[in-house]
């Protein structure tokens, strides 16, 4: 959006109090906050948004932190989304998010938000963009989504970024978690973390390996599922982005400087090549889509009745029609209940 | 349903022929089975379906074809449905499949079908649902389900089973691969296979604290994501399931007959607390929505047209409507298109 001299009021807010933004933040969490994401969608757009995933153990979070600095370093303002939806059975991201207040605290170019889902895998990844939305709108430079790489949710929510890095460490036992969780195709950047440890040099091997087997595909969300769907046209063969893999010490920042690197070289690549908007497109769509799948169910409940559809369900509880077959129905009878 | 004294002709022919199973099979994966799955989802509900999911590694193949033999030495008819979900990268599902193969070979109580999917992970979970119903209908006492354990849509399609079998083995770097996934809440029974391995007693003492940990939740499907709900009520505390550990040695046999015993204890347990009849609806419920957004958006999409619906879109990119906003107009304009 071109020339804005007033801000709106929230953008304002959020821009000037950390108070602000960590309220709205809860708000959006609380999906209260329809008007607010309204207001502040046309200020977004600026921030480079950066998704790192990898298994526990990998030291992501460490990693995380590690970026943090040295973004602060260069005088960026930098915000880290950290969201685990991991099962109710494990409670690593409070502590993770302990560690790291400790280690950034009372940086005010720093804003840390941490999302525990709970079990309650629907939803997330749309909160999870409103969020990243209202961080981009709050005029950071940088925006860090962490999550575990486990499952299909984490996939998507790591999708929602520009970048996204996946972060390995030897010595996990497996060679390579990302193989067996199907996230290497996902990644823009491979990291292998811990790289003074025994057994990088096998960890490497797998990766490259791995990465000369497959071939890159373009991801989008499509019904709220990943999709993969063939590379994005580019200008040229040449110009096709080739995932490099980049050795970190976290604890350390061996190799961090590198890293940052090859982040601003694929931001670049991003915007030169036009994948970017091929993305933010295919995402915006799936998403608009998606919206739009809710509120249209919503409305034909209203329009049947929830005991109308409770019936039907009843109906292929007891095989007297196929769930298919029920759909039909339901679609027809809405259709006569909406007109006059 | 009851006493059907003339099958319809679907029904009679995939019960005759497993070539016409095998074909039907196909249809289904091609999404052109409408009309069989209408016919022949009143003749199903009467098999078993076993669902069987695990890390690669714990030697879950194998002990799907020990219960598959073990079933057949007690008379009944099995039929197993292995559904690889993995990236492009590996390729486990056809290697399996001829080991199985060469193992059950000429055996015509057993029917196996795989279904490899290729990184497309959208409309899996729906399509095995399908199949599934296909294997019902066509009178098998037991359908095995087995997914790799490594992400959301393997444990929703693990979740399309009555009972479910999460496989770990001692000796795979980690001690529980299940508690790192998130699956291990969806587990009904747990297996310790490879348990003549050494670190079994590890892996059966990282177990069971998890199981002390955690709760058991009930699961259902909403909004094609899975979500877990409170356990279900049931008569009084002492009926409640409590998750109980095997251990197997898949290879000879070890433990096999146990497994079947628990199985079966656990089919007794759905059935008397009603919690069978609660999940079915619920997960019934799932998909009847499931399938109404789909038919909903391809209905608003006709009525307004493809070419608004792009336009739309593109102001959005363009940042200058956000997501829901676009949603809700969308929404409103289809409104006014349905009207005469």
């Amino acid at each position: 959006m071109s020339e804005v001299t007033t801000l709106p009021p929230i953008v304002a807010a959020i821009r000037e109090s950390r108070r602000a933004l960590a309220r709205l933040l809860t708000r959006i969490e609380n999906r209260a906050a329809a008007a607010e994401l309204t207001a502040l969608y046309p200020f977004g757009g600026k921030a480079h948004l950066i998704g790192v995933t990898g298994a526990p153990g990998t030291g992501k979070s460490s990693l995380v932190n590690a970026m943090a600095k040295a973004y602060r370093a260069e005088g960026k303002t930098v915000s880290i989304l950290a969201v685990d939806p991991t099962s109710p059975f494990s409670g690593g991201a409070v502590l993770g998010d302990r560690i790291r207040m400790r280690d950034l605290h009372g940086d005010a170019g720093v804003f840390i938000r941490s999302m525990a889902t709970r079990g309650n895998l629907g939803g997330i990844a749309r909160t999870t963009l409103d969020m990243i939305r209202a961080l981009d709108a709050a005029d950071f430079d940088i925006v860090l989504i962490e999550t575990v790489g486990a499952g299909q949710s984490e996939v998507e929510i790591a999708s929602a970024a520009q970048t996204v890095i996946v972060v390995e460490a030897p010595g996990l036992g497996d060679d390579v978690q990302a193989i067996k969780a199907g996230i290497l195709e996902i990644a823009d950047i491979l990291v292998v973390n811990k790289a003074d440890n025994p057994g990088v040099e096998s960890t490497l091997r797998a990766l490259r390996a791995a990465l000369d087997l497959g071939h890159r595909a373009e991801r989008i969300m499509h019904h709220g599922k990943l999709m993969t769907i063939p590379a994005a046209p580019v200008v040229g063969e040449d110009s096709a982005w080739q995932t490099p893999i980049v050795q970190t010490v976290a604890t350390d920042g061996t190799g961090v400087p590198e890293l940052l690197a090859k982040i601003a070289e694929h931001r670049t690549y991003l915007r030169e090549s036009g994948v970017q908007r091929l993305r933010e497109r295919a995402s915006l769509s799936a998403e608009i889509e998606e919206r739009l799948r809710d509120l249209l169910l919503a409305r034909l409940i209203e329009q049947i009745g929830a005991a109308r559809l409770q019936a039907t369900i009843e109906r292929v509880v007891e095989r007297q029609i196929d769930p298919n077959s029920a759909a039909q129905a339901l679609l027809t009878e809405s259709r006569g209940a909406a007109e006059p």
